[in-house]
């Protein structure tokens, strides 16, 4: 995976979100990216981009589009992805969820399955990712090198937890302390594709201590924070009862200095509204809208539009395994469909377009990895060259080629994946 | 596509649904097929199937399970799939589908799509399906041959209409019933795969004598009917000031002899309660519920725990274009997640199983063509053989990997199709 520091100019049809209300389209067109695997400019003359000396690669007919991002996945239940979606919370949780996080505790296991997890985000074309391992120190540390072995951008969080769960997934805090300052030695460099998130997996399943003890961890190594929030009416109520002096969910969080005082994503906040959503606005929480995950586990629908209105940050999260689909193409069809709901309840609130949830899942999502998600310049290239000649039969505009890949095309008509410059091979 | 007159078996791992309520799994077992395309039946012991001179084509460790039938797809809009999600009903309609729809005056163009939308359907594993065409008869019948050549069994709908529309997509009644006779010349044979069903396009598409020619057509000929049927709030108002006698949209049909006085499907049934449920169960209407469709086009979610509460036969349609995926096990997961919607507002309705979900797809919609979608004996052997060898990494149980191939799998697990007992190559 080394860099030859040489500048490139591809060619293709380019499209992009630089704002959520409209797509940027450039027909046949060039972007150029610096050795250092940012974008330096996007221009329909090549020209404007070279001294004419850099050979420019031509991915012909192909789109060329930013790499996707998926900002809420366990990867540690992706043995169970597509499996017991007949059950409610509770039961997945206990039956299917926690004894199958327990198996991460042996490292064959681990990384077998961590191996083909990080395989399928490339097949999908996610280049990023915030994502969930287990307690277990050492198997969290083989899926970071698997994620740096390929090269794909990651934080991936060492599960906090040492109550309501059953024992085999506890852990004291010390240890929890140890793990994670080993794993921050070894992973936590400056611009580092793949970095430590700190992850308590959420109050109810967090003492007072463990919450501290991670909201120190967060400050003293300026480290991000994941975890989960306003999922479903009975968690938000045993949440007010663990802790009674906080004024909202997400003000638990904050007492522990967990919701926004490093960078923080949240994961799916249905039911988030009034002092909650100002709190996250406030301290630029984001959110991590994982609609497939919120269906399938029965829990409600995110209201999106009144989140961008409100001038939330929102991304997208496959959410796997209480999502089903990895791609977050996928997600996107879905976050369009669900707000359709929302629409048919309230018309004054408009569903998401297109162009909406395609920047949700790029640049706004994107900006929780730093500067990727677009093509403007500055930005890390993170791109996907897809190739829909199977999908396109007659005519279409370049918006409806995109369109029809989002909903009907898979990882096959993925041709190239890029993160930050560099071509990702299939790991 | 001759049949060579052998009985067959086959050994897989069985699964099909009898009842709506569980599944039948059998783990290496064996079904043996007549001369005539219909099951004999299911053992696992081959010796109870055949005196031992039968070949046994052993699929090893793949499933084997009853085809898809799809109750309601546009094949006239196969091009739009995918396309112009972002619009509603009416502009949607006016914009792209009509549009669309008088493309098929041209027959290149028609034999062009129409070979890829059948294609399309082997792809997926659809064996069956209930199609709407457009009003030209030319190129239905062209639509109808490539169903024909290809061994795949479908209902297809010259599509009737001659008010609210473009003066393209209108036809007098007179040259409606002259098309009418002629495919029905052609087509109409007793037990053939490809047969006509009368399809008024909606009733306001239709003057009362374009109705009550269609009526007078499917009692003539016996033929099935199919239509949409309560679909959004202004459709049924705009059917009531156009019908006043009628106490309900459906009411409006029934009128014309277009609603279960020969086998009837409607898609949709969104809005359908009260008085023209209980008709629809009288008359043995049955519903193509449509889930995607009902998402993309802001129309609302079919109540279907209640429809099967009230005895109404309902089966899947993918309804392309409104809807956007083309596989009906696609649809099934809608239509789980679509009920557990139904479900967060009143937890006394269960939401569905997914061995209801995957009754709908093949016992049940599978009814609608003759005794299709179980391995009972005496059904005809519509089926599928899913090598889901790269879905299935980790021992699970035979339910497990079917549910994993419904929410996660596509068509390249899809390894071998059958239609009445036929293998069905690729058209």
């Amino acid at each position: 995976m080394d860099r030859d520091s040489k500048k490139r100019i591809y060619k293709a049809h380019i499209i992009y979100t630089k704002e959520k209300n409209r797509f940027e389209v450039l027909e046949n067109a060039y972007v150029a990216v610096d050795a250092d695997g940012r974008v330096a400019g996007v221009s329909s003359e090549p020209a404007l981009l070279d001294d004419g000396n850099t050979e420019v690669v031509d991915f012909g007919d192909c789109l060329l589009i930013p790499a996707m991002n998926d900002l809420h996945v366990h990867a540690s239940q992706y043995r169970n992805q597509g499996v017991a979606m007949d059950l409610e919370l509770l039961p997945w949780l206990q039956n299917y969820t926690f004894p199958e996080e327990m198996k991460y505790a042996d490292m064959d296991y681990a990384e077998r399955m961590y191996r083909r997890f990080v395989h399928d985000l490339w097949r999908v074309g996610t280049m990023r990712s915030c994502v969930f391992a287990t307690i277990h120190t050492e198997s969290t540390r083989v899926l970071m090198h698997l994620f740096r072995e390929a090269g794909m951008g990651a934080l991936v969080g060492k599960v906090g937890m040492n109550s309501n769960c059953p024992e085999g997934l506890s852990e004291s805090v010390e240890k929890m302390m140890q793990g994670y300052e080993a794993l921050i030695e070894e992973f936590n460099k400056p611009d580092a594709l793949v970095r430590p998130i700190v992850t308590p997996r959420f109050i109810p399943s967090c003492t007072p201590e463990m919450l501290r003890a991670c909201g120190e961890l967060a400050a003293k190594y300026q480290l991000p924070v994941q975890s989960h929030l306003s999922e479903n009416k009975d968690e938000i109520a045993l949440v007010q009862s663990l802790e009674p002096g906080s004024s909202c969910y997400g003000d638990a969080y904050n007492h522990y200095g967990l919701f926004g005082q490093t960078p923080t994503v949240m994961a799916h906040c249905v039911f988030t509204e009034g002092e909650e959503l100002a709190l996250m606005k406030r301290n630029g929480v984001m959110v991590a809208h994982c609609p497939t995950s919120n269906l399938n586990v029965t829990t409600g629908i995110a209201p999106i539009r009144q989140f961008f209105e409100e001038g939330l940050r929102v991304g997208l999260g496959s959410d796997i395994s209480g999502g089903h689909d990895l791609s977050i193409f996928r997600v996107m069809v879905y976050a369009i469909q669900m707000s359709k709901l929302h629409y048919q309840r309230n018309r004054e609130r408009r569903f998401l377009a297109l162009s909406e949830a395609f920047w949700m899942a790029t640049k706004s999502a994107g900006s929780f990895f730093g500067r990727v998600g677009s093509f403007e310049p500055g930005y890390e290239f993170d791109a996907l060259v897809i190739n829909d000649s199977d999908l396109n039969h007659d005519n279409y505009s370049l918006l409806e080629r995109l369109e029809r890949y989002i909903y009907l095309g898979d990882d096959r008509q993925i041709e190239k994946r890029f993160c930050r410059g560099m071509e990702i091979s299939e790991p």
